[in-house]
């Protein structure tokens, strides 16, 4: 029998494996975008039985070269323009071995105090770096979808004067309703099925030409779920639309939220990132008028997965929503420190503040803006390409990184459109030189350019556009 | 301004960050185990504003030594006898590593395959690995206590069927209710709570002289409260409590389950490890009768935080409680494959199958069977001691590796034996030689010596034992 690797076995295993990952991520741009494996075949490839003994880590990476590898679609590839950038730069990753290489909980500020502390520190720093006043208090959650669900049940249990405490959801008299724009994104409407609202009593807002939630439609829904018996309990705002990136105006929408005493909870996951720019913090004008946010450094930012910030206005409710207080957890310093497992769903926490902590130490606020602002301009500059090009439309304002286009040949509309746009980016995606994801925007497909991975300099988007019109032009 | 850290500068970097684990491990013992900070100590030493420019790594690095390690409680060190055994191997700590590195999402099966087809097959190991039938499926999650609130929202959705898609849970014309020991994790109220149902509906079901939840005050407790016009809906077994590890009877409990069309939920989340060893599966006997399970390799089998797997019989039922599919994320080969996202809450998922797949196959089956009987044997050895020994107590049967205990000097009772219990715990903590953490049993405190760390040999329990014995006895 193999005894465990110990200290010393690590150390050499360890140097390979970093050394792995420096390749990986050297040779990523030569690699295809999208990973070209057939369902399955990954699956096939692996035993179907574990090992009745312990291999050598020869074995196990050289499979990460032969099965693992193919079978990814790299996130990190300079021409990766699917879904949303999520960075994982090579300082957040070093910062989140150390978690990992320290293995500690923190069940309790007492079962590794540096975690809550450092945690507490962070939130503080991102807090202060994208402009947020120091009525926020912030803590890091896996997910934004985790967050949006935690906001939503915050909301449930002040509109009920913590019903939860006696009879629940099940008990209230008066059914609770959720308003969000039809470009929320999916998890909030996952969030508020699982908080137990129901479907019938989520409100999906009508936009405006920018896709941005209209507030008048907004006033209008809410009266009339007032006018019917129910009772307005949260809107979920947005700031950043996935389709589109579009920005819904929270001015009147904490307005809204005042005059009807309902929760306002604000999606910044992607755009978050960009308010460490004070040029971008127009965006999101109003914030302050809202309950509770979520961004994502996980994202745009580049701490690599998971870390999402979750703010909230008055922690104490958050606690009386989220607490426990079971005897194995105490400490004689509970009264002086905060029990961060109280300010979200899981009991266990990973010490997650060391990877964005390194992140924000090595590469300074100036690094962290510098590169934003270059994705910023490297997607003005596909904008305005699109805008030149005949044929070519740009369907969404651009104040971020995604640009939102279609190819439109004389004549071409309806199923025939669609059935064009699906067919170029599937070539796109199938050349392997770049990825892209196309998304339904009021009924029709468009494909979204989502920029910003850490490696995409201006000459790979310049790279994708010249793709991008040989295949839909048919070059 | 500084570049973000290249490959090349990582290879520098991560091979002084795998030395300074390397080193960290090996001097672990000689560090105090539980933190000897005060509340606050840890914030005052980091700057309160984040830093405008980039740092070195010397500088990140110095301040782990100065600021973090001082302020951690070690659970990887050979006397931490704390909470419960949460190994991070060294072998799953490089998994780990290799998932931030490649940095990809799964946020569907396309977004990066392998993420997705490595999950179903470590998966269907450790279900092969625990003796569970091929009618079980599962997946991973961060953490038992989301874990639990899943099976909870797919029990409210089985009973309802599926309200969430009509009015929710404020819709339902009966009051649903919940079934736990009083012996039941936090995490069970706390879940329970979020998922709507409420206090007044959740039942805390006593115990026998074992600490397992007596049938028979269940069957009494359901019968109850249909009397009473509610509608019982899940029941929450635990195998191995988190105060003494007792082992609540599956086989009566699935049979009620079975009677009264209810949803059987088992928390094994320390326990499960154990069932990888034949002769423990007697502990989760009627395993097969439930709906789903929770059990967490990131706890006594050595996966590094956070990996819960979550098992369920109808995966098509938890998908129709979970799903969404907006089109961002629709891919051609929707129809031919699992998309992990509809199995959880979080939308992003981080490739957490590669730490376990690492464990596995450099342990081998037999090496992690290996570990955990040394713990058993060793959980043993000390309750044979304080059976054996004058003035201590063992308060309850030891199938596993927590020990409970109480030193009761003659004449000692009631309160002043909490204070002495209390006492003599806080002493063994503060003089840094070993952790252990304090619990409350009907009422009175006890001391769980919860073994099972991956360095903890025999040697590091006698040590403990004589620790104790001085320690409490006043010698």
């Amino acid at each position: 029998m193999r005894e465990p690797v110990n200290p010393e076995e690590f150390r050499q295993a360890g140097h390979r494996v970093i050394d792995w990952i420096a390749d990986y991520r050297a040779r990523a741009a030569d690699l295809p975008v999208m990973s070209r494996v057939a369902p399955g075949e990954v699956r096939a490839q692996l035993p179907a039985i574990p090992p009745e003994h312990g291999e050598l880590f020869d074995a196990i990476l050289a499979d990460l070269d032969r099965v693992i590898v193919p079978g990814l679609s790299h996130w990190q590839h300079p021409r990766f323009f699917g879904y949303f950038p999520s960075n994982a730069t090579l300082a957040s990753v070093l910062g989140d071995l150390v978690s990992s290489g320290l293995g500690v909980l923190g069940l309790s500020w007492q079962s590794s105090p540096a975690l809550t502390e450092l945690e507490e520190t962070v939130a503080d720093w991102m807090r202060r770096m994208v402009g947020l006043s120091d009525a926020w208090s912030g803590v890091i959650q896996d997910s934004a979808s985790s967050s949006t669900l935690v906001a939503l049940l915050c909301a449930r249990e002040r509109a009920t004067d913590h019903g939860q405490t006696r009879g629940g959801l099940q008990a209230e008299p008066r059914p609770l309703t959720v308003y969000t724009s039809v470009q929320g994104h999916s998890s909030v409407e996952k969030d508020a099925l699982l908080a137990g609202f129901g479907r019938d009593n989520l409100r999906a807002v009508p936009t405006d030409r920018d896709h941005a939630l209209d507030p008048a439609a907004l006033d209008e829904a809410i009266r009339q779920d007032r006018r019917a018996g129910k009772l307005p309990c949260a809107i979920v705002a947005t700031v950043g639309t996935t389709a589109t990136t579009a920005l819904d105006p929270l001015l009147p929408l904490a307005d809204l939220a005042r005059e009807h005493d309902m929760w306002l909870h604000v999606d910044a996951a992607l755009a978050g990132s960009a308010m460490i720019l004070p040029d971008c913090r127009w965006m999101w004008e109003g914030i302050e008028g809202a309950d509770s946010l979520v961004l994502n450094p996980h994202k745009w930012l580049g701490t690599v997965f998971d870390c999402s910030l979750y703010y909230v206005r008055d922690p104490q409710h958050l606690i009386r929503v989220m607490s426990t207080n079971p005897s194995y957890l105490r400490s004689a310093a509970d009264d002086r420190v905060q029990n961060l497992r109280d300010w979200g769903i899981p009991l266990g926490r990973r010490f997650r503040a060391l990877k964005l902590w390194f992140l924000i130490r090595e590469q300074g606020i100036e690094g962290l803006q510098a590169r934003l602002r270059r994705d910023l301009a490297n997607a003005k500059w596909l904008a305005g390409q699109v805008d030149a090009t005949p044929d070519w439309r740009r369907l969404a304002p651009v104040p971020l990184q995604t640009v939102c286009v279609r190819h439109v040949p004389p004549g071409l509309e309806g199923e025939a459109l669609d059935t064009h746009t699906l067919e170029w980016a599937a070539r796109v995606n199938a050349s392997g030189a770049a990825y892209l994801t196309p998304a339904l925007l009021e009924g029709r497909w468009m494909v979204r350019v989502s920029i910003g991975a850490e490696p995409t300099e201006l000459r790979h988007v310049q790279d994708l556009w010249k793709l991008m019109r040989e295949t839909a032009e048919g070059h």
